[in-house]
């Protein structure tokens, strides 16, 4: 069974518009603030992508270009302006920043209660405790979340493996599958017989940006897969970390690459823009729902 | 092979002395405040202990004690006061508080540069993210990192299966493995199979509060076990959640109980009140020593 991201991701997004309709109409307009540093082309299509999400939602985002000799400074300049103005909801720093530039400090100098990618210290701490307070947490894996959800995934007790332990994906996915009562292992690059350990995942994470590093032989029977890679193959198409055509033979539910991960997380951003806008969030202790 | 944290916990304690010694010829008194609400009986017990180590060591100690009655917003006072006073390098309270206070509003008030039990989300955030800065962590956790790196236990590539996932003791101490790169399991009461997954540990912690639930057939011939259980057996003998008589015919290095990991978590506390008053921390990315 295919997990239909983008499916998934268009019916959120009707959910988004109608929401965002509605405090319009209680007189707040969602705003989002999307800071790009340099011109990384890579950026500068996530940005794009942000930005056009936005527009379709109807939440306004603030497209902040800065030239790539900006300094640390001025970069904070801009995030206390930002900080200090009470329409702006969410404020996005995209990642990775010119190297003249502390990545940590520019995240910790954005409010948490501004910081819609949920990537400072403060917010990754109420995850990592499973904090009874809500705070934003990192849009991947909580998109992740949303379709384990909906598409009835047993958390509780299952062992989840995430393979890739990143900051993005990996560590931020395990502690919420944990907050759920998961077993979760987190696996990476020194992980010794890592087949032997994914063959026990009845959910099975890859993020590794390694092309098809997943077969068939490295999945239980049944487990649901999710792959979070965008990878090229040798004659340059589009692929996951998963190799798609062995493990559908044994997964019992899938992504696929693309159309799985990727538009949720997208959409996952401007719904957490949205809750900042409402002032409240989702519970990441509690089921996620369209 | 045991584990003798007791013998270490004195080696560090002379360690402690030393540095203590060097820091007032320079003028700095390090200074640990401790904060009883209330008068559960183990809390006191733990306080008196806290204050006992603080006297060997050479640093003072603040014995705050505030009745059962105490309201938050005069806790908060207390906190605030001792987070101004520059004298004080550790601020510690004692954990459970009474059921008027929030607990999490407590710990999040509390300085993190003054943060000695590492409970603080920023602190806990810098941790799960394998932060490049310097932060205080929990003790109990960072404690058992010195004695596998003391005894020389190799932690990259090897699994280490956490047997209960608390905020005190598995879920930080994972994280330190994590960044150490070893693969980290998180196990607690939901878990399935949980001896087939202990079975494939090279390192097993175990803090559950069970007696003696982890048996021999449960442990990887020559596997670490660390036992942070301090438990009671049916002759009210003190006991571990490792069945120990078992364990050392199948463990390759094991902590007793008692005599391992508790001396272990005070003397850190010790250690990590001198550290703050230097104004440095041991980053749990490196090695620990004594």
């Amino acid at each position: 069974m295919l997990i239909d991201g983008k499916g998934l991701s268009k019916q959120m997004d009707a959910a988004i518009i109608e929401k965002v309709n509605t405090l319009k109409t209680a007189g707040i307009e969602p705003k989002l603030a999307v800071i790009l540093v340099g011109h990384d082309p890579a950026s500068q299509i996530y940005v794009r992508n942000k930005h056009r999400k936005a527009k379709l939602v109807g939440i306004t985002s603030i497209d902040k270009r800065m030239p790539e000799t900006t300094t640390q400074d001025e970069l904070l300049a801009v995030i206390h302006e930002y900080n200090r103005d009470a329409s702006i909801h969410g404020i996005l720093v995209q990642l990775p920043l010119p190297q003249q530039i502390d990545e940590s400090a520019i995240i910790q100098a954005i409010l948490p209660s501004k910081d819609v990618d949920g990537f400072s210290p403060v917010n990754l701490g109420r995850l990592f405790e499973d904090s009874a307070e809500a705070y934003p947490v990192p849009c991947t894996p909580r998109g992740i979340m949303t379709m384990l959800d909906t598409y009835h995934v047993p958390l509780e007790g299952a062992h989840a493996v995430m393979v890739g332990s990143s900051n993005i994906v990996g560590r931020p996915l395990g502690a919420m599958l944990l907050n759920r009562n998961a077993t979760v292992s987190y696996t990476h690059k020194f992980t010794q017989d890592l087949s032997g350990i994914t063959r026990t995942a009845d959910i099975l994470v890859v993020a590794t940006g390694v092309a098809h590093l997943i077969k068939g032989q490295d999945i239980k029977p049944g487990a649901t897969v999710i792959d979070v890679g965008m990878d090229r193959d040798e004659n340059g198409k589009l692929v996951g970390d998963v190799d798609f055509d062995e493990a559908v033979q044994v997964a019992g539910k899938i992504t696929p690459v693309p159309g799985g991960v990727g538009p949720m997380t997208i959409t996952t951003l401007m719904q957490q823009t949205l809750e900042l806008a409402e002032g409240k969030f989702s519970k990441t202790r509690e089921r996620q729902h369209v």
